[in-house]
């Protein structure tokens, strides 16, 4: 077996891009790290090649390239990559159903990747980012999602104009704020929904808010002024969907 | 006004110090940074000075350091550093409530910082760290804390011999499992309760499970394994707190 351990190797370099959104815009493939994130790769169909350390045990069916650690760690961000690296194409857009996540411009990762999980958990169908939102395919929010990002449908919109499509299509649209609307406890759950989340700061712009049909809080405590993003969407997908 | 510019101050590099555990606990200290942060040390009595930047324009009435802007780096694990920096001393511990989370091994500073933002919203008084769960003075856990950490009580034990301690006072104490025991749509809410949740990896030890009275799981689709932690003790406590 030919191992590469130049940490000039030209296909490796090339690889190593698709740590950054550009290439993988370019080139529409993403990198999924550890044998748990490639396995899920490989199921949904979208592996089409992996990278890993020669003492690696695993063996995917698709084309193998063997490198040594210090290799390896050129195609991860984290101080101790895992011994096996996939290369996947993007995933397509689907159909979109009943039960709809729509985020605004949010920033955090782990916040992406959280309510990715919790969206697939609470039987979500389509999430909805805006183009400001964090890049799925982002290294991070492929670690916290656990995976759960290749049991969903995640498309990219124009938050406004998508609304008015929900509008069209029956749809109820909830938008949420600190206070103000329906205690979420009390809203009804209708057969087609969107939820509306906005940015870790800002939270939903007036504009989008303008939009929805209703509002809804989640009763806390006034000590504390708000919670974690992935927080909230999980607690309203528990209570709603 | 005197400012220190030496990155080699001794000052400085004694409480450059406190970002590590070990001298957070001999010190019995912690820093915290930014604005909101400093500003909650102060209201809960528990900041004893600052550093800030020359062109910080916030005063706080408690001994205050000037530094550049590169001495103040020495004090943060950020890249980016706010302009002010307090010292505090550790809170102490009060006497423990009726509605207590309990964390076995935690590791995850984000974790641990969102579940205390999450429990000041809904009611917990007290949460309960066993040893190996991530220190709570962790620069992480108090910026994902958003400041709540002022604002609930926080106290470790052996949890064993807690739950045992939690027996005795008529609590009823939950444990979480991913299958099995009640879903926690239809557990009766009691006056004086305890959940416990595990670690990220490994759940709640078999050893704690045992000393449970009951068990309560979160009803989801079974495409997804689990939820976050931080996620799931948000949802138990308000469902349940």
């Amino acid at each position: 077996m030919e191992v590469i351990t130049s940490l000039d190797n030209k296909r490796i370099k090339n690889l190593s891009k698709l740590l950054v959104k550009k290439y993988r815009d370019e080139e529409n493939k993403f990198l999924v790290e550890g044998e748990h994130l490639v396995e899920e790769a490989y199921k949904a169909g979208v592996l089409l090649e992996v990278v890993q350390t020669d003492d690696y045990n695993g063996l995917f069916d698709v084309e193998t390239t063997y490198v040594t650690y210090d290799v390896i760690r050129k195609l991860s961000n984290t101080q101790n990559p895992q011994k096996v690296i996939g290369v996947c194409k993007k995933l397509d857009e689907k159909e979109i159903g009943s039960k709809i996540v729509i985020l605004e411009d949010l920033q955090d990762p782990g916040n992406l990747g959280t309510i990715i999980r919790s969206s697939v958990a609470f039987n979500v169908d389509t999430i909805v980012l805006s183009s400001n939102t964090v890049d799925v395919y982002n290294d991070k929010v492929l670690r916290s999602s656990e995976g759960m990002l290749f049991h969903i449908n995640i498309v990219k919109r124009e938050i406004g104009t998508f609304i008015d499509e929900l509008h069209e299509g029956g749809y109820v649209v909830y938008g949420t704020k600190v206070d103000g609307g329906t205690n979420l406890k009390d809203v009804t759950k209708v057969e087609k929904m969107a939820i509306v989340m906005g940015n870790e700061g800002a939270g939903v712009k007036d504009t989008t808010l303008d939009k929805c049909d209703s509002y809804l809080y989640i009763p806390m405590n006034s000590k504390c002024e708000s919670l974690n993003v992935g927080v909230a969407t999980s607690i309203i997908l528990y209570e709603l969907f």
